[in-house]
């Protein structure tokens, strides 16, 4: 059974905003973790900030979205100085190439066979059989 | 040197749609893989399909961007016989959870550190050093 906490992010009440970055990483990654951590940090404190979901396939991309309440936040994270640093820095070293994608959400649908919710006995959800 | 032949989608000129499927995977993926592969054909088919990234990071999410140019593809896509039924078998058997969401995209932009050309002497393209 697959881990509970791991979740993509919600699937909020249109409209709201969601940042394609997908990404080819180029062999130099010195120094990428970290502040792949710190960005993660800083993104969290922007006004509207909604939530981020990345994946990587070993040897292949990365696919991160990240998801805004509005166009305001996502001007503001890129205008952060730090993250601008980094953008820099990332271009010069860690990336082959990428594309990113500012979308404005128009529908968004979810489903969970296994909704997170207290149990009567305070144990686990019971998941639901197809 | 990354593999020149690994690129995500291109940034198009806007508007155009995305569409991301965050999802967890179930423990059950029997048939997930050529079920995936059969989807990968069919909606190359459908008109005004652009092109598709996905990753996923071993034990965790699975990211998909798919990216059309209208949602008049996307409706298409999502009436396709073969892709609801697949759908359908997905929820029952391969996924724990997912969120969709369908965005118009406003803003793109892309970077390529070494753009693929033609070499004058019919070799690879040098990359541009930062």
């Amino acid at each position: 059974m697959s881990d509970h906490r791991v979740a993509p992010v919600a699937a909020y009440e249109p409209p709201y905003y969601a940042v394609v970055f997908t990404s080819v990483p180029a062999t130099d990654r010195e120094g990428y973790d970290e502040t792949a951590s710190r960005m993660g940090e800083l993104v969290r404190r922007v006004p509207g900030f909604l939530g981020e979901d990345s994946a990587r396939t070993p040897g292949g991309l990365s696919v991160t979205v990240a998801y805004f309440r509005d166009l305001a936040g996502i001007e503001r994270w890129r205008r952060d100085e730090e993250h601008r640093a980094a953008k820099e820095y990332g271009r010069a070293h860690w990336y082959e190439r990428y594309s990113l994608h500012i979308a404005r959400v128009e529908q968004s649908r979810s489903f969970d066979r296994a909704p997170a919710r207290p149990h009567p006995d305070g144990g686990a959800p019971v998941p639901s059989e197809p």
